[in-house]
């Protein structure tokens, strides 16, 4: 385990405490490699996909946004190849009938039984079901493996509604699904995950600049939210490696605990997608350029990323222990743009006199920023809390508050506390989740122990 | 169909052509009843979504949210009941072998062939598919057909987690997916849709108290969205028609094209979820509540909403058209709050000289708001499109601009300009996309035609 990193079990284990994820189903027993995101959690995966959204799309003139459905027609997972090569091999027992991967079980016999193995079958990963009354062949659906291809069926439909040019965007946010033999790592390898994807649409020529491009705005956006740079690294695959629809590919990947592994690929697709597509649908899937006044397929640029790798490699890049008073605290260094919660309302203890200023003041706030109110046990337990769910600023209410209608804000990195008036509060909380230096006034600042 | 409504037709075709709603797979033929959102159909569902979870989680303090996975363990839902009771009649067809809704063949033959019809048979509306390599019973899970039981079972976990006593609500938005035999109505009804519910944990006995607030609070959430209260209508569920888990109902109905039909459904459903879930899986799903010393089965008021639906009555609502000096003016009068676009950029003309200043401007406000830049076509053409994807603003910027360093915002419904500097731009939008009066400067205000 490379020593600048948490081992999983705690991320694990904080994550159930503290509401960020939960095993799927647990009172059932679980189901295997699915999670759910918990009231902290949801918050957090929320605020990651609003960031790329916004980098990605609201703030791009060149790229626009879309939601395709999860179960598509058939067809396309044959032209795109998913249907006779999604696939992985597997050997199953000849007495109890389980099915291995076969790369696993080289020479071996059954790890349940002892049985004897198969040879090697092809095994494909993607979920089928069946759509209307009919369970046959002609009814056959799947659950999609990657938004990627929603973009390739829409670019004519796109093109065509938004008035746009190429280079030109479309970008996706949403659930995929693959039939891993070995999911693992936590919420790293799953078999339901959401996935965040830009297929970028090119004149020929100008990929491996658009190429280039990408790699830079990728890799910075995880810088952006907060990743330390040491933790990250750009990997270029090998010929040897590249898929067979990739001229290039990058990996950004994260020094998880268990190594470097990929939180995104940028891949170079050319015309492949677009080509399949047009053979299997009969459409003509080309584009004319008008300033050139030629007629051709485009290349296609793809950052495809993980929502849960991100949020993972998140919560792993801000875990921190630090000794503090002699105790440990724990605390999650979260960027205060991705932060679950922004503000914590904290009375100092659970009293009919402090409610009403500390439930007026949580009225006002959580219209403006997502905000907690939690009186309950003392006011350390309650810090400790907020420091593990990453939550930059606590405005904690005491009994001079009545008199002098001030108020703490206690600070989750630096432990400062500063005290100021009521009416200050919501200008300067959102300067400092700005980023902004704070302006202290003063005639009312006084930074407490 | 009603006066004051437009033919679905309208909206589909203004959907299909302006980029809200594509059919779904269409280069391939499309997909029954599943339909993609394109670049202005995912900015409003997103706004949709967002408005909901603002007032139903961030502006709550006894309300958390949560994210579950889409396929859950089967015990689920045999607890639930859908294994056993999710069902539909059908009949099938013993020549071709297709399968009929019960009741609509009463006496008939087949539609497809004229063949002869089975007795009717239960089946299942919701789809199945196999986890992990073997295609077996074992291995059969299900897409869940709603959200509402990844709250049930998480509900030990929110509790643990989040330091919240009762009434507490949990809320998700998500995708569910039905086997529907009859979808329809554009996206009324379609078997892959997404949901917005809230499960709301009452102590016994405020259960009616709680269930009346929902209702009205729910209610009043389309109307602040902007749907004309004309158009809405609750509905009580007689006692005959009351899902059997279900103490009490109302639906929010909309006046679609094709009749009132229902947007939301409001539930007490008792504490049937978790007693079943208690029973089949084992565990203790009591709640001690501290405050009275008692411990007892939460009861659950469970207002469920579709994302979709909300959307399509969206549109629908917001559908006009006018006469404008002898032409026909389509105009989508949505909610400033939750319009695709706030604010479009469009230059006089597709000029080098007008460029530079467009683009700063555009560059400017897309990172405040969902901005477009368009300056192609006349700008009558650009804004009619505007007017049809329902933009509140438009931006203009002229050759005198250049000069005076001034822009016109164009208001989508008053049809009103005002001439403003640039300077002003920012801060104005902001000020009217709140909805606050307008500050008119009387130092720059001119009214134009």
């Amino acid at each position: 385990m490379p020593d600048n990193k948490v081992a999983m079990e705690k991320i694990v284990s904080l994550c159930k405490r503290r509401g960020f994820i939960f095993p799927s189903s647990e009172i059932y027993g679980g189901l295997g490699s699915c999670w759910d995101y918990g009231p902290v959690g949801i918050e957090l995966k929320r605020n990651i996909k609003d960031a790329w959204w916004k980098s990605i799309v609201q703030e791009r003139d060149d790229v626009v946004g879309i939601d395709t459905s999860i179960i598509m027609h058939p067809g396309v997972w044959e032209a795109s190849g998913h249907v006779k090569g999604f696939t992985d091999p597997l050997v199953e027992c000849k007495s109890c009938h389980l099915r291995w991967k076969a790369s696993d079980m080289d020479g071996k016999a059954c790890p349940q039984c002892g049985g004897e193995l198969t040879e090697p079958r092809m095994f494909n990963l993607m979920f089928k079901t069946f759509m209307g009354p009919v369970e046959e062949e002609a009814s056959t659906v799947y659950l999609r493996p990657e938004t990627a291809q929603g973009m390739f069926v829409n670019l004519q439909n796109v093109l065509n509604t938004s008035r746009k040019k190429l280079p030109l965007g479309i970008a996706q946010i949403g659930k995929a699904f693959r039939n891993e033999i070995t999911p693992g790592n936590f919420i790293f390898r799953t078999r339901e995950f959401e996935q965040m994807e830009l297929e970028y649409f090119v004149k020929p020529g100008t990929d491996e600049y658009w190429f280039d491009f990408w790699v830079k705005e990728r890799f910075n956006w995880y810088i952006n939210l907060g990743i330390r740079q040491e933790n990250l690294r750009l990997r270029l695959h090998g010929k040897d490696e590249l898929a067979h629809y990739a001229r290039d590919c990058y990996d950004v990947e994260y020094l998880f605990p268990m190594g470097w592994s990929e939180l995104e690929g940028i891949a170079n697709r050319g015309d492949y997608d677009l080509t399949q597509h047009a053979q299997h649908s009969g459409k003509d899937l080309s584009y004319y350029d008008g300033d050139s006044n030629e007629r051709y397929i485009p290349y296609v640029i793809e950052p495809s990323a993980g929502v849960d790798r991100s949020l993972l490699a998140l919560l792993i890049d801000a875990y921190h222990e630090e000794e503090v008073e002699g105790e440990t605290r724990v605390v999650m260094r979260l960027n205060p743009s991705i932060a679950p919660i922004k503000v914590a309302v904290l009375p100092l203890s659970r009293n009919k006199k402090l409610a009403p200023l500390a439930g007026g003041i949580y009225q006002q706030l959580c219209s403006s920023f997502m905000t907690c109110y939690d009186d309950s046990q003392s006011i350390g337990r309650r810090y400790r809390r907020q420091d593990e769910i990453g939550t930059p600023f606590c405005v904690t209410i005491d009994f001079q508050s009545l008199e002098d209608n001030q108020v703490t804000i206690r600070e989750r990195d630096s432990l400062a506390q500063i005290r100021l008036p009521v009416e200050e509060l919501d200008r300067t909380l959102r300067a400092k989740l700005k980023g902004e230096s704070f302006d202290v006034s003063p005639l009312w600042a006084t930074r407490q122990k």
